[in-house]
């Protein structure tokens, strides 16, 4: 294995290392593992998500003006533990109470769920959130029910910008709601990622198969295929995610790379996804193409959508500054 | 090989439609392969750079308010031709001349100097500026003479900013030659991209080798090494880039990643960078981390360090809106 890392015990401080250096808008605890704004907000809806390393930006690139106030990231793929995340809501409490956004894999809901309950024994009170986006599999390697993938961006955005606005938690919370509600989302691996301290890719793929239905730690998805045109891959998952929650109206979509995917196969991928959407009566009002919820160097796309309202229009287009989505400001 | 494409004959026209539908700030020309700004600049120098496709974001992502008006993508890792590159100096010319910004490649620099000429014929003013800020080797597969890589990143952001703001040509030129100049880059591979009409590997590397320098189409650099913790690999990166012109005073950092690296790592690897610069009394004052300028899913990274002057600083720091930088707007 060769990996760019200083030793496989070393690879999440020695990243925080680099995220607290690269971004002086971010405060850095390296020690608790904890990732939040260095201006703290002084009062409204705080927003805190974490999960499993691996997946960045996921969560920590998301802190900041109009998205989230802190983040927990725990060991690669594996959950943040519960005094990780009691600090991360502690760092972001203003006093009109905190929001735990979760994606849904068996260890962070209930790790959130114990920081939640020891959170408000220090009456913070904390609402939490649980994103199950992904269409592909009912239950999994490590989730009961869906597992909660891309859409998580789309909470975090459009709930962090109500919350900027001051809205109040319960409004916040039934935004997010609103949102995982109407996000879906469906994967397509074609070579797995290598945890560091594995060594080795997370499963194995054979020459010209690819795994459809994929989840973000290269958790089976509904069957291995073969390697086919991307606008087949591309059908697929618009079908896949079509048939569980139909699209219609104007539309979110994320084209998102595994971590190990040219940019440049990305947006033929989007162009397939435009031109289907656009068949089927769709408009895509609002688009994202790039690295936004990875799987280490997984070679792969997924695709998120979210059938947007007014509201979410705005509040996807009101301003944001975090490490990976900035815009308005 | 498995790749997220219809056909390898399609990769950049597939690519261009993706462009055109997820950035309505852009015109994309898919026949003649030109994108630029939707909305031309009325009366400013305009900036158009191009080279071969595979580099994604580069350049088409740095078309925009603030950096490029007009980039030409050629085939995969090939040229764009002279018609092309006409073609985008038409579409940014603005009556004030238009700065040729190339990569040091052969190839690149015949096409763009053939086209200047051409364009000189219908009364659009061109200079041309060649970037060369890689120190790996002198002459190489493609060059005579150095290679121009990440640093280009830089003289296209500040020679857009100062165009933005009115200079004429001729300072533009010299500015951008000024942010060559100051720019030193060195890039290390862990594994090569594949190019999809190749369907291999561009290159081999034993299971501990890594190539020391290598070149953004997978050209050889110094010499084959082996793995070795981040913290080494960076210090040799930086030992080499300050060997040739020794950095000083504050600095720009990019920690670019070769398409097929996963950011937690990249971060890791900034990490070292940082802490390297700070050893030499260096302090970083800007830095960007993540996927600038790559060669397909190579694993790897690259560094670029340039040395600052409060105008250039305040130049970087202007308001950019493009795809792949954003800020201030």
């Amino acid at each position: 294995m060769k990996k760019l890392i200083n030793s496989p015990d070393t690879v999440i401080p020695d990243a925080l290392r680099g995220v607290a250096a690269a971004h002086p808008g971010l405060a850095v605890d390296i020690e608790n593992r904890i990732i939040s704004r260095a201006e703290r907000a002084t009062s409204k809806v705080g927003l805190v998500s974490g999960g499993g390393s691996g997946h960045e930006p996921l969560h920590g690139g998301y802190v900041g003006h109009g998205m989230l106030d802190a983040a927990a990231p725990g060991e690669v793929y594996t959950s943040p533990v519960p005094d990780q995340i009691i600090a991360a809501t502690q760092a972001a409490d203003s006093g009109q109470g905190v929001l735990h956004i979760v994606k849904n894999y068996t260890g962070d809901v209930l790790n959130f769920r114990m920081a939640a309950e020891l959170a408000e024994d220090e009456d913070i009170r904390v609402v939490s959130v649980v994103t199950n986006d992904d269409v592909a599999v009912e239950d999994s390697t490590f989730t009961a029910g869906r597992r909660g993938t891309g859409g998580t961006i789309v909470v975090e955005k459009v709930a962090g910008a109500a919350a900027e606005e001051g809205a109040d938690l319960d409004t916040v919370a039934q935004l997010a709601t609103e949102v995982n509600e109407r996000s879906r989302s469906f994967g397509i691996a074609l070579h797995a990622g290598t945890v560091p301290a594995a060594g080795k890719p997370g499963f194995d793929l054979a020459e010209n198969e690819i795994e459809l239905g994929v989840g973000i730690h290269g958790e089976p998805g509904r069957e291995r295929g073969e390697i086919a045109p991307v606008r087949d891959l591309v059908a697929y998952a618009l079908d896949a995610i079509h048939a569980d929650r139909p699209i219609s109206g104007d539309v979110l979509v994320i084209m998102n790379g595994h971590g190990g995917t040219p940019l440049i196969e990305l947006y033929g991928a989007y162009a397939e996804a435009d031109e289907w959407l656009n068949g089927h009566g769709i408009t895509v009002a609002r688009s994202l193409v790039g690295n936004y919820i990875t799987s280490l160097d997984q070679a792969g796309f997924s695709i998120t959508v979210t059938s947007l309202t007014d509201e979410l229009a705005r509040l996807w287009d009101a301003p944001v500054s975090t490490p990976a989505l900035r815009w308005g400001m």
